[in-house]
């Protein structure tokens, strides 16, 4: 009768020792790559398939990762049905390891020395628990720990990858760098957005107009920015934009 | 000051008021597929990656799809991080609001004369939320109307995809189907839920060993299964066998 009960417990606990994912358990390391959450849920948290499609790509180029969130309440805990804020607090490190599968760390342990690169999905998380872009656009804050990170992984010259709304992080803390969020004008909808490009030129970076489907590279710095969900599109563009970015910023690590 | 605050709370409900994913919205409309989740998370809820995958593989192939959960609550809430159940009540048609970005609809709504073929993600919210197997295994009873809806497409002659422990729901429910839950032992730890063929069979199905990489199709009932995350290895093998799933689902809408 507990037969189900043993059987899937048991391998909870196997699940749990082990990484989470088996990307780069087996066979020589690739590039090792941190990837940096900030919830889960596009509405208060990491895009949720921006993220996936991150790790499909890493994986699939046979890069090791590691998946950061730093450990703080989040903003807000949005009911996605209804789209309205509910009385409730959650932790962006406890939310973000849903994605993560329980194999997470907290943000304060991520050095630039120990990885090759970082990469930071978007969603509405980016912009309200790793900086108040959502209240106070192009006059943000950077969490801390953000901005320490940013900072590392740029004077250590290993790139930078950001997609979504995530690209006004590096736009705020590293003055002059080129990014994409996609188009600088709605379109009638497909890039409902757009003002975000405004705000990135105001904060003193430089926009650079780009399809969902393809990445910015801005080489001297070596960020790497994507649209995706700025854009209203089908999903396997943004995963193939995304596939652009992943590309791209394992490229600039054998440099 | 308040631009940014403006700049993205408008395009929130911009992006309530559409469908949350804009596959299907533009041009002809192609196999109108259901995904029926279970939460959001793989220790509570929906295996997010496993979902994320299934809808990338719809999006490419020109599909339509609407996302269903059931209006229940979850029999867990698990920290992601301890792995341990927690004193906290989540809504899994909320949570799974999540991978849906909104876009959502309640179970009990979803009809197979609306539909051409219905996909189930796996994680635990398979076996908590939809179903009893977490704790009475081969015993288990499945939620009404997921039992309802795995008959009426049955019945109707339209596909049925599943993944991961979501096989034990058409096994419990459709008596004679072949599915896979992957390999029929451990293998060092390469499939460690190993021990659910045997209760695939106990319940009066038949499994067919697979690789993760692959899926299996039974043709006379229209089931085509995959193991995804039951096995133990790199994301992108995991996010491949979902392909090969989705392309035996919507190739078996046309006959």
């Amino acid at each position: 009768m507990h037969h189900g009960s043993a059987m899937l417990l048991r391998p909870l606990a196997v699940l749990l020792r082990s990484r989470g994912f088996s990307s780069g358990t087996r066979g020589p390391p690739g590039s090792r790559v941190a990837v940096v959450l900030s919830g889960c849920g596009v509405f208060d948290g990491t895009e949720i398939h921006e993220a996936s499609a991150i790790l499909v790509h890493l994986s699939r180029r046979g890069a090791d990762y590691q998946l950061y969130a730093p450990d703080v309440s989040q903003m807000h805990v949005i009911d996605h049905v209804k789209g309205e804020p509910v009385a409730e607090t959650r932790n962006v490190l406890v939310e973000s390891a849903r994605i993560a599968r329980g194999q997470i760390k907290d943000l304060c342990g991520l050095r630039a020395d120990e990885h090759d690169a970082v990469i930071f999905p978007g969603g509405f998380g980016a912009a309200k628990n790793l900086s108040t872009f959502a209240t106070k656009g192009k006059d943000c804050e950077v969490n801390a720990d953000i901005k320490r990170v940013l900072m590392e992984f740029h004077k250590a010259r290993k790139p930078i990858g950001l997609c979504c709304i995530a690209p006004v992080l590096a736009a705020r803390v590293l003055p002059g760098v080129e990014v994409t969020v996609g188009h600088e004008e709605e379109e009638g909808g497909r890039w409902p957005y757009a003002g975000t490009a405004a705000a990135i030129t105001v904060m003193g970076a430089k926009h650079c107009v780009t399809d969902v489907d393809q990445a910015h590279v801005d080489c001297e710095n070596k960020i790497v920015t994507t649209p995706a969900f700025m854009c209203e599109t089908k999903l396997h563009q943004i995963f193939d934009g995304i596939g652009q970015m992943v590309q791209s910023v394992l490229k600039l690590t054998a440099n």
